[in-house]
């Protein structure tokens, strides 16, 4: 699929044109093409390179997904590849699609496999305001660059509530036995980590746009780029943040559990003192039982006539006496 | 809410004129204005950028709050954003507000949501010293810019504090059961993450205005900017300080936890040795008394004149036995 | 075993010469010669040094192995070791073959040990396509390092299979006994740490090569060598990404067993609750049996008609009441 | 308290003039002039700062003490913030003393709150060789630095011991009970961190220093500052490693901990093992005697000639046949 | 001790004159000196500096001992400090031996305090072939810091052989109680540290050697320095790779411990249920005992023919219930 946006040097903007005339256009004068290719074939792709002259190094990135983003700077055109990152909140994925746009003196090629949203919004808000488009190829990079990173927010967000969610459930967690929390630690951990990793690059290619030394971006732009710099700046300070605060949650996961551990040492303790303090007075006073029910014929106490108060009284004494001793040394 | 502030050419200083007034001034000669505009409506941003001619990107970063702190450098001004923060003592929580300035030749505007004390401050003290405004724009922005960092110091010491108090209450928990510490020590952490990430871009910006290149804030004033610069700095360091001691704080908690584990393990080993050891003496000395207590027909020891005291003598002999191995083994 | 291939200004490709010819041909104008030398004795090694003029330093170099990854420039030529890497999949085991590279302005040398497939891939696709070696050494040199490089993918996707595997182990782990891990998870660590200290000084030596700056090489493959930086570049970048998520597993294990633990301790809790509840019933209930058991001479309950129904039913009563009073206190 | 030293124009050195012929004096021609003082009150660092054209940001950062060691280039003068460091035994405190330098043409300025010893010692050294000051105020300034940070190195010195101390501490701890390592740690390692932050700047300003492109000290000093500079640098080294090493005794304290952990619990499970062998036994065999000692008219065995010995020698075969059991199962 | 070793302009080597000889010789044309002096003392040290012009500060680095390896640039000479480094197999340590170099136009001093067997080599390296020293003192310097690094790898091998064997009995340790492992694991920890320490600033002052832009060093032996750069380079990495592993063998002592840990928590649960279990069902039968021993005048059982096979068989009944119940609930 081959989405074809002309603006002619009349201020036209001639959308959705057969891509057969988009080539005929080009030679023409002052005008600005933008080519938005969603799937095409290793044919398509291979057409594209011959009318757009561009070079072979470039079209073996296109053709070969799972790029870096970055920015390659060749003599008549720039190669860039970029992310759109969307958050999936089941499992804490992320979906990302990759983007690969050509800029030329008067093109811009975007190409990609499966659809991405923000290049629809860009290409209504041009149609909507054909005049913009006439400000040069700068500001229209510029806008999808920008979309895109903008669609970086609402993901953070996401990963941030997530963040404070899984806060939460360690803490409760501290008194109940809800584990679910460190696989779910772990998932988000390697999520921002990819992410880290692919925003990274993304930030360096920002910065060779601000950096207003590209001959095919006007001067007047690069504050644009520089905006955009900025903001692609706050998605890596914001993915470093979620990464300390998460290393945060999964220290405060151990600190808990080595609480609750010393917690359920202290509590055995007392239980055990407890056990031994109770089992030594039955077992003493069941002794006690145990001497006068012996059948020696000569057992002078068997025949006394308090005889069985009297053990009953002997018993007492023993277990009191054994209870003192253990409450004095707070086994109880 | 807009608050004028003029110094014209004959160093009167004219304050809280008319909004009106300022734009017929602005025009005249060698004036120096500055607008401190508190929570305005988006038209009056508007009307602002048209009288000040601001670029429609540093309009745009004035509508949308929630920036990083930067510096722009535009042909004709200086976009800065810069944080007034406050520590609100309860829930270790710190309160920031957002404040864009806005420099031009002859302009300061100063545009924030909430009021900022700072501002009234630095307001208070150029109406009582007139002439100090002479000095130009720069001394102005140093000026403000100064007063907000110096009121970081404040709450810098009462970060210091609760660090130490945590420190405090770790310590003291390695003997009772307080276990409120570790909750504070994570949400202290997560503020000095957001704050170190407050204020990192605010070194930056700083660093920009240090530089001395800016044409449009004199030679003369560039060592403020470096005395400014230097005081972003030890903010930054005390927050890593900081960072580190509540890390330090962490590891303690983790350390006390271990050692009162290993503590109650030793314990617990004592506690079982001697259940053990009373326990088997009882038991021993209780089969005894079951081995008399039988039946037969035919038991010598039942029949002797000594067996009652024979018996008792046997437990005895039994029980000393026991306890001497046992104390041997260091089971008491 | 030396291989020659020569492309003569003709064009021609001349393959598997005898090595005196090459000596002599090298002499003769345009050609280019690429010399592939396995497992040269001494004196081989000398007699190139002196055919091609190569620096002692350069040639001990080449004698020495266990080099680090590095490019030297020379006036005359330029000396690389590069290392081809495969892995293995028992034992997590990275198996590495040391590639020397000297580029001369006509020729090209490979000196290795081992056999090195990659060498034996690209010399196959200069053999289909001859007119090919015609765009320069330094497209030469370029496909070499390139389809080295291009072997670490699978080798990285075989590391990242591995850590998921070991994750799953872990996380499964949580449940059962399986150890195996932990000695898994430090072999494979050690080969990610050997791993990028070996590409770390590649990426060098390959950023030296993509700076444009090198006589020897035309500026037109620059452009290459910046796209074989960036490869490399996503090695490091892997080999970090996998780092960190290998550390990620080991705090998974650590944390799956400090939760184990704190389970544990907690399940040996309520046994001993149990415990402590059950015997103290049973203990009591055996005294009164004891007792009734005792052989005084006066004891009024044996003479009683319902004395043993009695007894029963004091049990009962002694072992309701400790059972309730357990209960309460959540012993059971 | 105000000190003054000149060196005049015939070598000679006048010490401890009063403080108003140095302003007279330093109008005069060569001389040099050093002015130390001690816990000035406002109206003299006023006075000094009208004297010597002090800049007001100097003049401020002198009388706000706990700055950041740094060294601000002014056109006329250099100002310099150092510290002075002690080590006080008992609590692991370090004590510092804060030491405001100006350097300008022709005259030197100390200023401080507190006695500083390194002062005297060099003034002492200049008294007795009044030449060396004609080398310039460049080695006066060298001298002043040096002898403040040769008296680090003994402060270095007693944290390494104070390091070896703790971690012999914490290896004797392994084995008995002392506790008192870790509080000691931490306190340490707060200190480190201080001392970290102070040394720091410090040799940012050296560095600045040595670069050898101040005007105001000769070339021919700056081989000083670069010597100056690598004693900072060694002390700032010497801090990393003692950072490294504390954190390894710490490191230590928790393996000894875990260690003994888990010593603790395996001498539990034996315990344990032995508690349930050896009662085991004792339940079974009071059973037997438990049984014979029921009342039933009609059990054959308590007739039986031999039953007695044939009770025993069923308690012997049971406990006999446990003990063994219980061996092969190792619990004993 | 002073050797001399002088290459004069016809190409002898001169070997060990007396001391006075070589300050005649040194006024005398192209020759170049090279003194190795071991142990001096202070007055030959002072004689040293004059005869050689050596500038105080290097004078007093040369007396003071215990340097950070450097090279200090003076305007007629290079000042060097170098460490060489054996390792002592017992106790991990690590033995060194400070070397100071002066290099001048045409001198080269060696001073050092213990004997230095790599000066030994290199002076007869030299001895054998007297041509060699004609290409100048850059590779007479070479040579002899190639020396010294040349002998760091032995060293790291042992490290690397000890780490290996540390790994293996922390393994052997998870099955058996070795703990000689810990206390080895934080000396060799020490020591790296130590050796990082020392070699670091020797890579820095390589590297300024390297550079080729000074001026006593010919621009052909710059290619030899960037080769010694390069090993002392191999150096630093492998203390960085040996300080990784040797955390990672840290880690695994851990995680071992952990591990031993869990099992042994599971252990003691297992125990104590089945202690739980045999003695409840010991204590339910024993009490069908007891209450059967009783002496009430009035037991219906007692005088049942087949009372005492009914006990027998209820406390069968009695015990194999119990033991179905434990056993469904898994605690046998």
């Amino acid at each position: 699929m081959i989405h074809t946006m002309i603006c002619n040097r009349n201020h036209h903007l001639l959308d959705d044109l057969p891509h057969d005339t988009s080539q005929t256009m080009l030679v023409d004068g002052d005008d600005i093409i933008w080519l938005d290719v969603e799937a095409p074939s290793k044919e398509e792709i291979q057409q594209l390179a011959t009318t757009f002259k561009i070079h072979p190094l470039a079209v073996e990135d296109i053709t070969k997904a799972h790029q870096r983003a970055k920015i390659d700077i060749y003599d008549d055109f720039y190669f860039l590849v970029f992310f759109d990152i969307d958050y999936i909140e089941e499992g804490n994925l992320l979906d990302e699609h990759e983007l690969a746009i050509v800029v030329g003196k008067d093109f811009l090629l975007t190409i990609h496999q499966e659809p991405i949203e923000e290049i629809a919004e860009v290409a209504t808000r041009f149609r909507r305001n054909a005049k913009e488009i006439e400000r040069g190829l700068g500001v229209l990079l510029y806008s999808l660059l920008d979309t895109i990173v903008d669609h970086y927010f609402p993901v953070l967000d996401q990963i941030g509530e997530r963040i404070e969610e899984l806060e939460t459930q360690v803490i409760e967690f501290s008194n109940g036995e809800n584990t679910a929390g460190i696989r779910d630690i772990f998932s988000l951990k390697r999520e921002l980590i990819h992410l880290r990793r692919q925003i990274a690059p993304q930030r360096d290619a920002t910065a060779v746009l601000a950096r207003r030394e590209l001959p095919l971006i006007s001067e007047a732009t690069g504050v644009y780029f520089q905006d955009l710099y900025e903001h692609v700046l706050r998605v890596t300070d914001a993915i470093d943040v979620y990464r300390e605060l998460l290393s945060g949650v999964f220290d405060a996961y151990l600190s808990v559990n080595s609480n609750k551990l010393a917690t359920a040492s202290n509590n055995l303790n007392a239980v055990m003192k407890r056990l031994t303090s109770y089992s030594i007075i039955l077992m003493s006073v069941t002794l006690i039982a145990g001497i006068y029910g012996m059948n020696f014929d000569n057992m002078p106490e068997l025949q006394w006539r308090l005889g069985y108060p009297f053990s009953l009284g002997l018993m007492l004494v023993v277990a009191g006496t054994l209870a003192l001793i253990f409450k004095r040394e707070r086994w109880f």
